[in-house]
Parts: C-alpha cells; sequence; structure tokens
C-alpha cells in the first residue's frame, strides 16, 4: 500500500492537460485561462474625470476662484474645445477630461449662476483625475494558468478580449457497478440499494470545470464492465465505482487489465477509501473508486477533484487544507491518513461526526469539513489546532 | 442617503422567492431545495455486512472456534437458507446479512481450508454489521430550504429520489447603459471605453443560480433606455448599471420613474457604491447599479447576491462576513460603510490594496476579500482583528 501523498502523485502523473479551445468571454466562467492574453488597449483610455464637477487648469485652482463655463464633457462624450485660462468645462465621472485642463473641482465645492462659477470651499489638492493608463497599459497581461472568476471576465472584457483561450473540459466518464444497485425512481429488489455515488460524484466535478457522462450502471461480470469501458472511449478520465471486490475477485481489476490497463497502484493508506486503484487505459486515467459511499466521496474530494484541476492546466497540487480548533478530545490514529466527517462552526471549533462509517449519507450530507488526521497522529486534546478540508 | 444594512432590507422587501418546479435530481446540483423530501425507504434496507469475511453467529465467536461454510453472500445476491449453529457464509462488503447470522468475522482473522473456517486472531466485539436504517429510515427529511451541494444528491440518491422540488432560477435582466460603451471585440471609438461590467456580474449572479439575460447596451437617452426596459420584461430582477448621473439628470431614474417604478430608495452610505437605487417596476425588482466597475462588482457581492439568494427561497440573510488579522495599519473610516479591495493570505493575514480606486478592476481581480469598515470606524493597528466577504 502505498500513503496518500504518493497515490496523488501517481495520479498527476497521469493527467495530461487537455488541448486548448477558444471560447467566448461570455461563456468563459469557470474555464482555466491556458494562454497568458494581453490588454489590447489602455484603460482608461484618455485621462477622465473621476467625479461630477469643473475642469480647470490647477495653477488656477483656489477658494474664491471664478471661471467662466465654456461647455461640457460627457462619458462617450468629449468637450472639443481647449481650455484657456478662466475657462472651465462642466464634466462628469468617466468624461475625457478636456485640453488644457488638468484638475476637477467637484459640484459640491462650487457655486453656479448662469455661466459663472466660484470656488466656494476649499478645494484641496486632489485631483480628480483617472491617468490615461492608470488601470492598466495596452500589453498587460492575465497570465496562465488562471481560473477564471467573475471579477477576472469584467478586466478581460475591459481589455477588450471577447475570446478566450482555455483548456478543453475534461471529458469524465463515471460507471457505476454493481449487481446490487438500480437507479433512483427504479423499484429495487429486496437485495438492492439506489445508486448514489455517481450523483454527488457528477456535481462534484462539473463545479470544479469536467464535462461529466453518467453511464448506464454495469453488472459484476466480465462482459457488462467491457461494455461499460467499451461506452468510456473517448474520455480523459474513466472511473469506476465499486467493483474493486466482488466475491473474491477484483473484477474492475481484472477486466480494465485484459483491456490493456496499466496499473499505476491499488490500495491507499487511507480511511476512508482504502480500496483505491489507478492506472492508464487506452491513452486516457482510469480511477476505480471505492463502492461505499463516502469512500467514493472521500476519495473524489482528496483524489479526483485535484487531478481534474491538473488535467485543467492548474498545475499538480494537493487540496487546500485550513486549520480549526478542535471541540473535542480525539484518540490516536492508526497506520492510516483517516479523513473524518466533521462540522467547522462559526467561532472556527471543528467538531467531528460521532459515527464515521464509511456508508453512511446522512453523517456526510451534514459534514462541511473532512478532518484530516495524519498517520499514526497522536492522540488530540480538545484546543488543538488541526487540518481539515473544506467540502 | 440610508445605510448598507437598511438598503439590504428594503431590497430583501423587493425579493419575493420564485414558483417552485421539479427538476431531475441529476440537474439539481446547485438549486435550492423548496419543500422537505422524505426518504422512500430504509438505508440499507437489510442488515448487511461492512466487511469482508464470514457471517456467523456472535455466540459462537472465539478464537480457534471452526465453523463450515455453507454458501455466499454478496451485494445484491443474499444467501437464500438460515445459518444453523457451526455453519458459516462468506460474506462481503454491502451484503444483505443471511438468516440466523448476526456476526461478520473479517477474513483477516480466518485461516480456511476447503469448506471449514477456523478464528485465528482474537475477533474482538465488534460485529461489522451495518444495521437495518443505520444510515435513515423511510420518512428521513431532508428539510427545506436547502442549497444542494453534491453531498446531497448522493444522499437524495440513496432515499430513491429522482426528482426535487426547487424555486426557478431568478431570471435577471442586466442593463448596460451609457453612449460611452461598446463591446468587447468592437471597436470603440476614442472617447469609448469597453463594457465590462456586465460580464463579471453575469458570472457572479450564475454562480449562485440566477439565469442571467444579458441585454444589448441601452444609450444615454429616453428612447433607448424604454426599449432597454421593454427587453427586460418577464424578469424577476431587473438591474441597470450606470446612467444614475447622465449630465445633471438622473436618466435611469427618470425612465424607470416613467414606466411605473416605485423607487425604494436612492443613494447609499457606502464607498463604493454610493449611487445605488432600488424599486418596484411592473411586478419585478428593478436595482440601479453605479457605473464604476469596481463599484458595481462590490455592490453584486454586498447587495444583488444576497438579495438573488432570498429570491432563491434562502432567507433574508447578509452576506457571511469572516475574520482576518490586519497587516497594516488603517486610518479612521468616515460616514460611509467602506469595502476595501483586499487580500488575505494563508497565514490568515489581510491587506488592502494601495489603490481603491473605483475604476480600477485590475486591483479588483487581484483581490480575494472585501475588508469592511463599519461607519467611523476609529484607526486600526496592524494586529487587529477585522471582517471580510471573500469575493
Amino acid at each position: 500500500m502505498i500513503t496518500v501523498d504518493e497515490a496523488r502523485a501517481k495520479l498527476f502523473e497521469l493527467a495530461a492537460p487537455t488541448p486548448v479551445e477558444e471560447v467566448a468571454l461570455i461563456e468563459a466562467a469557470g474555464r482555466v485561462l491556458a494562454r497568458d492574453v494581453a490588454a489590447r488597449r489602455d484603460q482608461p483610455p484618455f485621462a477622465a474625470s473621476s467625479m461630477d464637477g469643473y475642469a480647470v487648469k490647477t495653477a488656477e485652482v483656489q477658494l474664491h476662484a471664478m471661471f467662466k463655463v465654456i461647455g461640457e464633457a460627457a462619458a462617450g462624450r468629449r468637450f472639443d474645445g481647449h481650455v484657456q485660462a478662466g475657462q472651465a468645462v462642466r464634466i462628469f465621472t468617466g468624461a475625457p477630461m478636456p485640453e488644457g485642463a488638468d484638475f476637477v473641482v467637484i459640484q459640491e465645492d462650487i457655486n453656479r449662476s448662469g455661466n459663472l462659477i466660484t470656488i466656494v470651499n476649499e478645494p484641496g489638492s486632489r485631483d480628480n483625475v483617472r491617468p490615461l493608463g492608470g488601470d492598466f497599459r495596452a500589453g498587460l497581461t492575465v497570465p496562465a494558468p488562471r481560473l477564471l472568476r467573475p471579477n477576472d471576465l469584467a478586466l478581460l472584457a475591459a481589455m477588450n478580449i471577447d475570446r478566450v483561450p482555455v483548456h478543453r473540459k475534461p471529458v469524465v466518464a463515471l460507471i457505476s457497478t454493481g449487481d446490487e444497485l438500480v437507479m433512483p425512481g427504479d423499484t429495487p429488489g429486496p437485495d438492492q440499494i439506489i445508486a448514489s455515488n455517481t450523483f454527488g460524484l457528477k456535481a462534484l466535478f462539473e463545479e470544479v470545470g469536467a464535462e461529466v457522462r453518467m453511464l448506464p450502471i454495469a453488472r459484476d461480470n466480465h462482459a457488462a464492465l467491457k461494455m461499460a469501458f467499451d461506452l468510456a472511449a473517448g474520455a480523459d478520465l474513466v472511473i469506476t465505482i465499486g467493483g474493486a471486490s466482488v466475491g473474491d475477485h477484483d473484477l474492475v481489476g481484472e477486466v480494465a487489465e485484459a483491456l490493456g490497463m496499466e496499473r499505476a497502484f491499488y490500495k491507499v493508506l487511507m480511511r476512508p477509501g482504502k480500496p483505491l486503484m489507478a492506472g492508464r487505459l487506452n491513452g486516457a486515467a482510469m480511477i476505480g473508486l471505492p463502492g461505499n459511499p463516502v469512500s467514493a466521496m472521500v476519495c473524489g474530494h482528496v483524489f479526483v477533484v485535484p487531478m481534474i484541476r491538473a488535467i485543467l492546466g492548474l498545475g499538480a497540487l494537493a487540496p487546500g487544507l485550513k486549520r480549526a480548533e478542535l471541540a473535542v478530545d480525539l484518540p490516536a490514529n492508526g497506520p492510516r491518513e483517516h479523513y473524518m466527517r466533521a462540522e467547522v462552526n462559526e467561532q472556527g471549533w471543528i467538531g467531528v461526526a460521532s459515527d464515521q462509517d464509511s456508508s453512511f449519507l446522512t453523517i456526510l450530507a451534514g459534514a462541511n469539513a473532512l478532518l484530516r488526521r495524519p498517520r499514526n497522529d497522536p492522540a488530540r486534546a480538545a484546543g488543538e489546532v488541526v487540518e481539515y478540508l473544506p467540502i
């Protein structure tokens, strides 16, 4: 058996970034920028007023100074003339500064009478002018890789970027295996249960940017599994759930190897999720997740999400852990890294669920964290700081 | 002017939850559960083995005990007979417990020779049996409202729920206004800039569950704005960006009021984002966001996201703030609540961007937090704990 870190390193070796495609900026939220993009223009493209007021010459700005208003500048409509001594232009936020003016007296500091204005409050030294290129200059790059968030889209739009190069969404094929499974809405036989893992995993993987194909449930026999692998053709990542130990057989492993799978590892020193398998199958990466619902979801968070991020070009990074203070005492951990279903409260304390059974979805749905116990971690007392993965 | 909290309270008054619709579970990630749903079955529906091993009678479990193996039980395939004294059934994880057996000796503790097994390690007292209904009983409810996360979908599937009642996605119509704006990819005139707010806001609102219609840019005149409001018909929430102060006119407000808008408020004691407006227009809620890009995005985070959550049935809640220690000294704040572009690092320290200009998108895209300064907050020293909104 190998450790969690070793297993993740082997998964990253299987994770080839997907090719680059161009998408419209309006559809780019949540995608991963694949190449640096450069601003096509300066922003603002001209010196602009940051306030509503009057544009004048700095040298003439003083309390009680008077000016004649000779025109108006608004956003999108520049004043065409040139501001001379003793002159002012009515100006609004975002408007280009008129030629000859380099200071905006805000309207609250002005008294206006017809076309004459007087500065009636101490105007201060702030010029209320945004310089040309103050936000960015043409050529400024947004560096790749970068997961594009809403604020990034606003910035890219301002740079006049309407299409962006992103990594194609990795296609993940999900194969549930098991004679005991039926789909929700079906009527299960007396020995059967409802397939649940695929629903949780599909949502999880789509959240991080994958396109997920949920394949029909594969029965526990060679022919059914072979057909499932055939249906998964073309996927970047093929994920089976369950079937690692059927009777005394590693059925999924047997069928995958018969189809040419080179196994990278089988079994990991972790709890839950020990019977994790991975390899390379016909150019795609393949992961065999354990069949227990909680084990499958925990492995999804701990292994598959980082792997999808790697395939998206975001690098080979372990999931980001956070720290919280223990609300309870914990006994020493054994030789397997343990991901305990836990809840972090608003005060930043973390408590663990009383039942850590690897099949109980009620516990998992009530959790917002997986508390990570390192291998052979000694007993921990309430108040000690531990690490957790937000879920 | 009213405070941020007062403005948000008025927005919540405008936020009517959308009607309930049913969607397939497989499409329910990120949707908000609108009615409690109850499990249609017990899980597990039978007592089941939690390990691979041999099912026997508890009373017979002791070191060196021998049993005759009379059959096999696997997930989905129950053993049909009855386990008698001295008998064992080979059993695998998830299989129904055979009648007459109530203990599973794990295979690591067994020596097998033909059909005879011997317990060769101290088996302990853990029975390795998951009781019927151990995860949940039929009738257990998942209470509404609840934002459905991946783990919830797994639980609902296990409950044999294939369709869920959710609030319809609120339709948000986004109207950019301004003679100075062109779309990304267009060639701007010398006085023009690129419309950027709508791209960031669309992504932000879709992230929290809205369906966003981006309408054509409306020019700064009554006819263009009236046409834009016409195009927005049917939306649950109509959002304009900019145009609150065009020349000396509140153009958006004038046109909206001519169309029957009842104004709820105009101008908020905040920075950036003072010229925020809201009201009710032909049965829809309407919000007028300021035109400065950063102001618009900040108002999106501080006001519109909580409002969309309220429309989705999640209640009238201010956005959740977190706490971090200041990395720098901050001067006293003025009479407006200030949302400073800031960055929280991995150690939990928060620093503020040096330039807080409300039009600079580079600063916003580099931030991961909005540091909230209350009105008239005194000067703060590095090391003090402050509140921030993650973005």
